[in-house]
């Protein structure tokens, strides 16, 4: 049995990495922000919750000597980091900071698996995105995720922790309250169907349990020269086209419409090549429209 | 009589650029970390010095709505970096992310400039190096440089913050007491003339002086585009020739050699291309010979 260490495990990603590590027969000790209760956190597999900041002193203290680490802790919203940018620089930069000086001073055999994000691409000049692209963040939010990264070949480099980061593209599944087929519910079924952009805008969707299954796998490619893998299928849809099936799936008649108002710094394609995670073995399980009807079936039954 | 605000203004070039401030007629404001008695800051023209760390909160308090920061706090060492590399991105990183958020949130129409290093270059593949050569740090110095170098284009872009970035090559004055003068000047006059690497590598000497002027003029540059210029003369001198002069300058009949070790990551040619600061009417005024000559009076008579 290998010992995992799960931060921001309260987290949309965090929680299924923490589900997916205990089912792998981990030991999944979790640390991060949030307000759970004990029979929530054991029902994601959790062992021990820890309740706090993500430094090098309360790693120190609750990490448990992992065999593994998921840092899972970080900023997960571009708007969050326009409006609170030293926030969201902690969050992201700074937990990250700490988890990698943890390992160098007391813990270095241990692997680290971070999930990054497609936004340290930015604007992107051609589809799919490989990994060896430049990176052209245009958020504080991709620009943070940018620095994160250079963290972490910093201490692969210099101090030999190994590492993989795994640039997540559109994550989704039943449970998550934000992005686009969240407000789209939340929209379609307030009888708003005026979108914002084109409508050709396209994303590479991810299901969060083909992504939890990444990180795990990641877990065996990390080493200090920090591989990095895109996190997508490889098989971008328009935002038409998602929105378009959650309204047939709300049984809303009406067809949504675009407004063709478009937001600065908001990529218009993403499309991942997924190279890496295809030579490691992995493969996508979810099939996009199964489980985006899934995911308007949570919310019309479920979400509170 | 603008208002100007140095951080680490104990430091080598921080005290430089205060005492060219209160010159140019400035009220210069100063914190950082140094035990400094009031008559010393008082002589290097500061009205007020604050010891203390580089916060938010302390620049809230005590910075006194400058016109103008130099922000001078940060790492100086690539040793120190590979010795404590969580020290050193507090130290350069989070105090400039500190600067940064202080005039998002409070002081916005503040104009910043910051020293940046010649160490974001690394391994340059080609001579002269221009500002918008690749970026590829080789030390944890250099990367956390180039991080704040990214934090101050992200504030420039999303938040208006008007910045200068200077990269600073090899500054060398009477009172540094480290890097290669220093080392120089100590082991040859302890009769130890054997150096490591070539002799062959160069480096691009800027008298602190002509960087403290550069800076200063900088900050009529410093926009929400973060220029950035390089620091230096485009005249690079070779180890041997330095370590030749310091030598004879200390009356050592015998000529310096070289064991021909290369320390990993060092690199082996620095060469700045000063376009930028040509164009903004800057022009070096110290002359090589006459400095380092007078670099190793100083070490001779004065150093304690």
């Amino acid at each position: 049995m290998k010992r995992a260490l799960v931060t921001g495990a309260y987290g949309f990603v965090g929680r299924h990495v923490a589900r997916a590590a205990a089912a792998r027969g981990h030991h999944v000790t979790a640390m991060g922000h949030g307000s759970w209760g004990r029979d929530e956190w054991k029902g994601w597999g959790i062992s021990d919750w820890h309740a706090v900041d993500v430094t090098v002193d309360t790693l120190t203290t609750y990490a448990g000597k992992p065999d593994v680490v998921f840092h899972c802790a970080g900023s997960g919203s571009v708007a969050f980091s326009m409006a609170y940018p030293y926030h969201d620089y902690q969050r992201t930069v700074a937990t990250t900071l700490s988890v990698l000086e943890y390992l160098r001073t007391t813990h270095a055999g241990a692997r680290l698996v971070i999930p990054s994000s497609a936004g340290v691409y930015g604007v992107a000049e051609e589809m799919p995105i490989r990994v060896a692209d430049r990176l052209n963040p245009v958020s504080p939010y991709g620009i943070h995720k940018k620095m994160a990264e250079d963290l972490c070949r910093s201490y692969g480099r210099h101090f030999g922790i190994q590492v993989a980061l795994i640039r997540l593209f559109s994550v989704y599944g039943a449970g998550m309250r934000k992005q686009l087929l969240w407000d789209a519910c939340r929209k379609i079924s307030e009888g708003d169907l005026v979108f914002g952009g084109t409508g050709e805008e396209t994303r590479d969707w991810l299901h969060v349990d083909d992504a939890a299954a990444l990180m795990l796998l990641a877990a065996d490619h990390a080493s200090d020269l920090c591989p990095v893998a895109n996190g997508g299928t490889g098989e971008p849809r328009t935002i038409r086209e998602v929105v378009d099936l959650v309204a047939r799936q709300l049984g809303c008649a009406q067809r949504p419409s675009f407004s063709r108002s478009v937001r600065a710094g908001d990529p218009m394609h993403y499309h991942a090549d997924i190279s890496e995670p295809l030579s490691w073995g992995w493969r996508a399980q979810r099939r996009w429209l199964e489980e985006v009807a899934g995911y308007v079936r949570w919310f019309r039954d479920d979400a509170p």
